[in-house]
């Protein structure tokens, strides 16, 4: 991997590329990444990316070299590539349950700064067990703060996985974490920003009993994009773990107005104009996903958007296919590439087994995704 | 690849497999490939099958030892993969556009009986000058029924295709061929049956103008299950290519009444309970995708159907997780497995490096899904 003759298009511009095919453009890449910095900076936290966005080793050593803390990952799977690659500092912001992982663990808190999610007490019986006579991990506790997914949804339930975590000898509290996903249903820029203070007052609220409670320290750790962006932030959150904020998408350039901050695209190529209005591309849920996001703030009206191409909609994916209505008829060729940026690009990236990075429609460097596929 | 200590596997129950992993049940595909062939046979028809649901070349080869004349996918490079391993008949059904595909598609006609689509004069054009000093290949002429995707919608515009190809020294007219895919769309069993009648009514008289115009012969293909399941079949159709029926799915277990016939699960562990009714698994969105089918014969009301848990109900999944409801919820506990029929198999396979083949609750081989990925 990367497979065939991909490492010759380093070079070449877009345009004699098959398709269809990952582009990451470095220059919004770099300016995502150094944004993302300042915001984490201003607002007094440290900053924990959330690598399940890119599951690059590129992408997550541009993050740490501009000053993020660590990584944050869902799985056990991509903990172990980013550690095998280099990174020494990682939350695995979720429940890890099973014999397996358990194992996996072990192995993994002997070569990195480990830390885990936890949300019941069984899960932290689990982890005891697993670590009373090896090096100790970091556990944090997973807070509901209205996406009603995971997380403890009170401030004594909290409390009693703090005091379990507390009693385990191989556990070290490190505090708590939310993501504060139902940000996602904002209606609008005002109910994003009352979403986001509402979140964070609560996680302060509840950090601050089980300090007072145990006398132990107790860390706030807050990930989602969409809050990072709208900029409102309490003093005490020490942590931010963005994960889409490194590419941006479709829902999030509907959320900003604009596509200028949208790093990642795919690149397909028009194979079918079967009546003037209608054009099919290469690119189909199996290259884009058929994620859909709304009715909210993030609203799409179609499966992506069409870089440069406003009357165009792409209005059904088959496994395969992407089927656009285009209006203005006359200016879609058969062969002509189309550059579409994905509705939701986390799950779309997980297709790839590599991206195209690249500087002004010239292919710069290959970057594997090196963890696709690893949702174990 | 497969990677880790996967092939440790083989032997073990179930219960001692990580998860998300997928699963394909070996006794459920082997009664789907015979239904699927005894369809044909009684149909008249011959069978190619198409590759996208499975992308397995052990699954592939099952195929062609029940009577399949050869292969049909939709990519080239899915054609590569089935053709380095070994079938020699391949249809790519779909249009291959772009000077990097054309010199591949050249390559492939070196190795195997190979077939192409084009729905547009400038397709066969390109086809043409690929062609015209090399082995020839065939072209079949898409045809649109209804699906408005792909395919030319009227006999007189099949007419100029069939001309073009029977013109061109490298191209060989097969025939014509669809994909009735909005066969999706019906309403009822009734409806299926009247939408599959009336495309293969309009394949044959479009076929026979053909005929009768150039004096070629011109083979009939269709290509759906919904349709194929339906069993409503004419005199005069020469092929039938069903990708889904050698799986099946959660869409098609609505339209069916059972799940009887779902060969493909994915394996997951309940890893948090939140709340007394609400259980999260560890697939979301990168074990299962998204999608869902609806409102028509196939509608899903969650994202999967859960295997022997008719109560339970997974109302959302984020990238790794997927939350259900479930009334019964003493009957849930956190470490439990639980096997999901995915809502759309073919994007779904695509998401695993490997299957488990399973018999009885078994695993009883690893199957590389070798065209994941493969979509350029």
């Amino acid at each position: 991997m990367p497979g065939r003759d991909v490492g010759s298009n380093v070079g070449r511009p877009l345009h004699e590329l098959d398709t269809p095919a990952l582009l990451i453009d470095t220059q919004v890449l770099a300016t995502n990444i150094s944004r993302t910095s300042a915001i984490a900076k201003e607002a007094g936290a440290r900053l924990r990316p959330h690598i399940k966005t890119h599951r690059m080793l590129d992408v997550a050593h541009q993050q740490m070299a501009a000053g993020a803390q660590g990584i944050c990952c869902a799985k056990t799977g991509e903990a172990e590539v980013f550690a095998d690659g280099g990174i020494d500092d990682v939350f695995i912001a979720n429940q890890v349950v099973g014999a397996p992982k358990l194992r996996r663990l072990q192995s993994l808190a002997e070569r990195v700064r480990l830390a885990i999610g936890v949300d019941h007490p069984e899960q932290v019986e689990s982890l005891k067990h697993a670590f009373f006579d090896s090096r100790s991990i970091d556990i944090s506790i997973e807070v509901d703060v209205g996406q009603a997914r995971t997380g403890v949804s009170d401030s004594s339930s909290a409390l009693t996985l703090a005091r379990q975590v507390l009693d385990a000898s191989g556990l070290n509290l490190r505090g708590i974490y939310t993501h504060e996903g139902h940000d996602y249903n904002a209606r609008d820029g005002a109910d994003l920003a009352t979403i986001a203070d509402k979140a964070q007052t609560h996680m302060l609220a509840i950090a601050e009993e089980v300090r007072s409670a145990t006398g132990s320290s107790c860390e706030v750790s807050m990930g989602s994009t969409p809050s990072l962006l709208a900029g409102v932030f309490r003093n005490g959150i020490d942590e931010l773990r963005p994960g889409t904020a490194v590419f941006n998408d479709g829902s999030h350039a509907n959320f900003l107005g604009h596509t200028d901050w949208c790093a990642a695209t795919v690149l397909a190529t028009i194979v079918n104009q079967p009546a003037p209005n209608r054009v099919v591309i290469d690119a189909g849920a199996k290259a884009l996903t058929s994620d859909r996001r709304g009715p909210s703030i993030l609203k799409n009206t179609g499966f992506g958007l069409v870089v440069g191409r406003p009357d165009a909609t792409i209005v059904s994916l088959s496994d395969e296919h992407g089927v656009l209505n285009v209006p203005d008829a006359d200016s879609y060729r058969i062969g002509d590439q189309l550059q579409v940026i994905p509705n939701h690009i986390c799950p779309c990236v997980n297709l790839y087994d590599y991206a195209y990075a690249t500087s002004n429609g010239v292919v710069t460097d290959i970057w594997p995704v090196s963890a696709r596929g690893q949702s174990q």
